[in-house]
């Protein structure tokens, strides 16, 4: 247990980290410029308002990217006592930032908690956001381990998986995985701009997917793409590099070497996508059954209750279902050793599945 | 009904129309140059062998693009009174190879159906996998009316919907919604394969999406983007200027207006966003419902046979779900009238509802 924590922005994030300490019986203190966002985080449950004799242990800046070394600093300042993180998304930027300041920046420690949703707010929070995901610390150079150590315990309480980097390594690995795929998406989004609406009546799942996070909030990622602009155009420079080798080879697809160039660049997405972890990259621990789903009131709970009684626990379940088919597909994840006795129990209690597969 | 139907190569589309096809009590006729292949899709029930006495209305050829032409022109040969389609993803070359090889091109009609699933084969045929999809008809100029409409009735057959184009839109529009995306995919992807385990431990979702279609098969989509390669690279040239931009930009965040044109760059990702129809675009018609389940064998069920006492019926269900954590988010779609009632009587029943909203 971590004292009083003081939360300073009480959007998506900020009143998450409130939710989910409140629920572990922390006193969390929250601040806010928005007085109605203050008061929707105090409703929530986020946290209480502040008090002159607050005296928090640790302060949480949960503000956007381009205010947050100001409001760091500031709070260094007002709590001479405090450990002060952050939750922003870029991170040497934001250290360099509050150096400048001239702030207590030995009090400071920055991490980022990469948790999110679409929709964003103090409506949005929830306690559990973190659950599982990773929250990496950057602790600086020759930093006691005592300090890091009360990021770390904030990071574990709030379910989440800390990760030791450096401020340079974080914003190298975020530029990476996640600002990068945030423009080539936004670009390959805008393209269809200029679409016919036939042309988009054909979209597929491929595109929603591909361009799902081209709705993220605009405003939010200038900031975020400004503080981390070396690290994101040196990955963007890269990726020309091959698109104009796509571009040429497609250019004159019947020259000898083309479609090798091609079929080259494309296996390399294979061998990228294959590095992901999770679900969809090579630490896939589960098989997939699909049953076939009457679309009736009741029968996929029926279907789950009997998967209850053969006594499998399933690890994830989705509906495959568009509106108006007179059959639903269940996709159903369990551990590998539940599959063929869960297919055989299924079938002999006259289910139809449809694949089976890893 | 259509009489006795020829399909040729039984992978994913053409044991899918098989399958479809018999299920209609339709007269199924496959082959494939693998025999291995063939005798699977016959297994699967996808039709019956050729025979000597074989004489097709219809004969729809779902080869890989690169053969597609070559195998219409045989198939024309063979059967002089039937009409051909073919369910490629590039029409003009196919339409233009077929006139290149002298082949009686009059009773060719081009298709496309815009269905499919990440893994291929005849194991993964479905006879629904063309419910509700687009299946785009490309009749050549004074086509009779009741030539195409053989092919529509083999679309309406099979549950997709008829959407008549020429060779040249199908492939423009197939190129932006489609085959562009995949290149973009495949390329970020890419990138991955220099990235640190450390960095890759922090993908989250939204990379996740970003990519998932990059690990594709690259052998077929060197032949889609070879055969579609003019209006490929239109896009991409287009895509390419706006990267440009942002690389520049980028290079030099603190000069007048690179803000305000990143700004740009990225909002107009999200207004193509909003134009994608379905799910995810302007077409959004159900409303989500995220309830809190607990991670014990049945609960699930326990929701879901209440939600049919209810009397609701769920449009779509989506299980949320890191494995190890105690709880589980399920998000139930509904019709938009029916949210209200459902909240309150789940949570006059103890549901926790963690979030509700469009």
């Amino acid at each position: 247990m971590i004292g009083q924590v003081r939360v300073v922005g009480t959007g998506l994030l900020g009143a998450s980290v409130g939710l989910g300490l409140r629920a572990l019986g922390v006193e969390v203190i929250v601040h806010d410029s928005s007085p109605a966002n203050l008061s929707l985080a105090i409703d929530y449950g986020a946290g209480r308002a502040a008090r002159d004799t607050d005296n928090p242990r640790l302060v949480v800046v949960a503000v956007p990217p381009d205010v947050t070394a100001r409001v760091i600093a500031d709070e260094l300042a007002a709590f001479p006592d405090a450990l002060v993180t952050d939750v922003s998304s870029v991170k040497v930027a934001v250290l360099a930032g509050v150096r400048a300041a001239g702030a207590d920046v030995d009090r400071y420690v920055g991490s980022h908690p990469l948790a999110g949703r679409e929709r964003g707010g103090p409506i949005s929070a929830r306690g559990d956001l973190f659950l599982g995901r990773p929250w990496v610390i950057t602790p600086q150079d020759g930093m006691p381990a005592a300090q890091v150590g009360v990021i770390e315990d904030l990071v574990l309480d709030l379910g989440a998986v800390p990760v030791i980097m450096t401020a340079e390594q974080h914003d190298t690995s975020v530029a990476l995985v996640s600002h990068v795929p945030q423009v080539i998406a936004s670009l390959l989004a805008r393209r269809l701009i200029g679409g016919t609406e036939s042309a988009l009546s054909l979209s597929g799942q491929g595109l929603r997917d591909t361009t799902r996070i081209a709705s993220s909030d605009a405003e939010l990622w200038v900031q975020i793409l400004g503080a981390n602009a070396a690290a994101v155009t040196a990955v963007l420079r890269e990726y020309r590099a091959d698109l104009d080798r796509a571009i040429d080879t497609l250019g004159a697809p019947e020259l000898p070497g083309a479609r090798r160039t091609l079929a080259e660049l494309l296996a390399g997405g294979t061998t990228g996508v294959s590095r992901i972890p999770g679900k969809h990259g090579q630490d896939r621990r589960f098989h997939q059954i699909i049953v076939m789903v009457d679309d009736r009131p009741g029968e996929l709970a029926r279907l789950l209750t009997e998967i209850g009684h053969i006594g499998v626990n399933m690890e994830d379940l989705r509906l495959e279902h568009s509106p108006g088919q007179q059959i639903g597909l269940a996709e159903i994840s369990v551990v590998p050793e539940a599959e063929a006795g869960l297919v055989a129990d299924l079938e002999a209690r006259g289910w139809r599945i449809a694949q089976v597969g890893a």
